[in-house]
């Protein structure tokens, strides 16, 4: 018998090849004096940010542009940065944003969340960490995203890094739900190669744990499963030509829908721990995803019923209905689609350090992703984990 | 390649049993001075609007309850009754709903978007018939739903009886999507047995026209292909006993899922002539489905692309990969299903004059549905279709 299974996602998705044309009309239905754009220099240097210019411009809605994003894994300080947008300036017509309108992938949306959530909320986005801590909507997002992906242009979580605690926080209400996420694969060709891997990589591994999970329900494995026979197609051709615009627009579905089925049904002991690993090293969130999958994988597979291994096995390829070749298919083709987006191979490479493992492992169990993993371990099992990547 | 594919749902969709509760928690975020309740008679014998009006004493809110929605197949009247609501009284606090909350089936739903439309941009319902001619966002409304279903808790379309014309209008615009669905299978155990057919073969016949048809994507196909193998397995156990929660609970999953499909992907033939059928006959919108679905799938095949046919085939059941037999198994289970599940036999049981079928036919073909039909047909392609089902 299920339980309540509530399904959250923004009201508007603009999504497929041209989506972005039908910015202009959503834009009509808010009554706007001023948007503060929330990007980094690349996003303008790609001329992604001039084009939602010229719509604003077009609509004579005026606009600030905060592109102080230094690097993916966004930290309190750049949210604070940003923060400042929203209190400078005497007048206060100024500083009356209406909308935040983020540029770009996961790190783009979740910095402009955090402001957006703080800008209405007061505080610092400190405060917010855990689940449900936000007390009031956040002001209007619009997430245009470039990726596929971490899904944050549609996700109610944001994971910012505190560099004084070496955590990455996350931060999960409804109310950080965008109000509208764009997907035009357009903006996703000029994607460089590792960032199509790395990216890519975290779509399957959002919809496996997403599929695994203690709270999927009929939905949400309609979705992921979906989203897993188009990655395992599609990734491969999307990593080897970036202009392979068919394999952009199917990983964009893939990363939309691992996304509605991860927002909805949580994830897994890989999300807890490649959280904690991008806090310490500050390397890219998807390769730790990547290393640590199979090995989540194997440890979860005793708690995961037979029926679900062999749908797994199905939409990754093969047909079986034995379970340990079926684990061991699922398990091998996590390594085999690594290998053929060129991902590293161990966490020790991606700067893993002995005296960390520890610290890092009782971090990740308190990580909010900790809850939904099918099997439930205690630190020595996150830290044999550990190690079994390194 | 695919081109866009817009994906619209309401934000929060509260969905399983015991999905009720959370109710409360999310009026708290409405600064909410009044209600009012959009129902009939039979949900407050069945004593549904007594929890939700517990709930709103509980927080204070007050409320009215317009309880005129006399029979399925919403009329311009009802709407135009219920919206006597939002005009009365002296007292400009008195009309002052800043809420619509609909407690039914789809025929309360259709009506409530139906008064929250016109209570916020005037005139009459039938100045919005068609695809987008509503300007001005409705009144905010939650839909607690009791079918499983129409799925219009949760879509952007309204069906409305225009008696003086014998016609079923459909109205759809981003703007009628509720705010919050809620699919509690608590609420849908006292479902007779006829509504519990005629409810779920229209879960079907969405699923299938959905896959089907011309807007689909890849997000709406694994949403459909989940809900018809829900449907044909669970439907007939809920029929045949009612409070068996599980299957209660799979078709309420069949439902939304289903629902999430066609508001995004659009529907077929079917409903096109089901709904002209039904402003001429006013019998149960379900029955026409279950015996158009099977004729108007024969006659789409031929535009239905293989790969799709095997697809939905072994959603149903059987794998094959011989196109022919595919379609025959299909065609053979939705009569099957239908005789499981008792609902008559032809179109002339359901009331059918032959001199109404070419101004139906005619109709049908004007209905918006009628645009996302894979195989485009004429009026005497229609005039064969409902004399093959008659």
């Amino acid at each position: 018998m299920e339980n309540t299974h509530n399904f959250l996602l923004p009201k508007t998705n603009l999504m497929g090849t041209g989506a972005i044309k039908d910015l202009p009309n959503q834009l009509l239905s808010f009554k706007l004096s001023k948007v503060l754009i929330v990007t980094d220099k690349n996003m303008i240097s790609l001329g992604y940010v001039d084009s939602i210019e010229r719509i604003l411009k077009n609509l004579f809605i005026s606009y600030d542009i905060f592109d102080g994003i230094l690097h993916p894994n966004p930290t309190v300080s750049f949210v604070e940065d940003g923060l400042t947008y929203l209190k400078k300036g005497f007048n206060v017509f100024k500083r009356n944003y209406k909308l935040i309108i983020s540029i770009g992938g996961g790190t783009n949306h979740d910095c402009a969340k955090a402001i957006a959530t703080v800008g209405t909320n007061g505080g610092s986005i400190n405060d917010y960490e855990g689940f449900n801590k936000v007390t009031k909507p956040a002001i209007p997002h619009i997430a245009i995203n470039t990726t596929a992906g971490s899904a944050a242009e549609l996700t109610m979580f944001a994971i910012i890094t505190d560099q004084s605690r070496k955590v990455k926080m996350a931060v999960a209400s409804p109310f950080l739900t965008p109000y509208i996420s764009v997907n035009d694969p357009i903006f996703m060709t000029t994607m460089p190669k590792e960032v199509t891997a790395s990216s890519g990589i975290d779509v399957v591994s959002h919809a496996i744990e997403a599929f695994v999970s203690t709270e999927a329900s009929p939905i949400t494995d309609s979705l992921a499963l979906k989203a897993i026979r188009l990655a395992f197609e599609y990734l491969p051709r999307a990593y080897e030509n970036g202009n392979d615009l068919e394999a952009r627009e199917k990983m964009m579905f893939a990363n939309t829908m691992a996304g509605m089925a991860f927002n909805n049904a949580g994830l897994g002991y890989v999300h807890c721990m490649a959280h904690q690993l991008g806090g310490f090293y500050n390397q890219t969130h998807g390769c730790y995803n990547a290393v640590l999958l199979p090995y989540v994988f194997e440890f979860n597979s005793p708690s995961i019923p037979e029926e679900r291994i062999f749908q797994l096995c199905e939409a990754i390829g093969p047909i079986t209905r034995n379970r340990i070749q079926a684990i061991d298919i699922i398990i091998d083709s996590i390594h085999e689609l690594r290998s053929k987006i060129e991902i590293p191979g161990n966490l020790t490479e991606m700067g893993l350090k002995a005296g960390d493992i520890e610290p890092l492992s009782q971090n990740a169990l308190k990580d909010i992703s900790a809850f939904t993993n099918p099997r439930q371990g205690f630190v020595d099992d996150i830290i044999y984990l550990i190690k079994s990547a390194s």
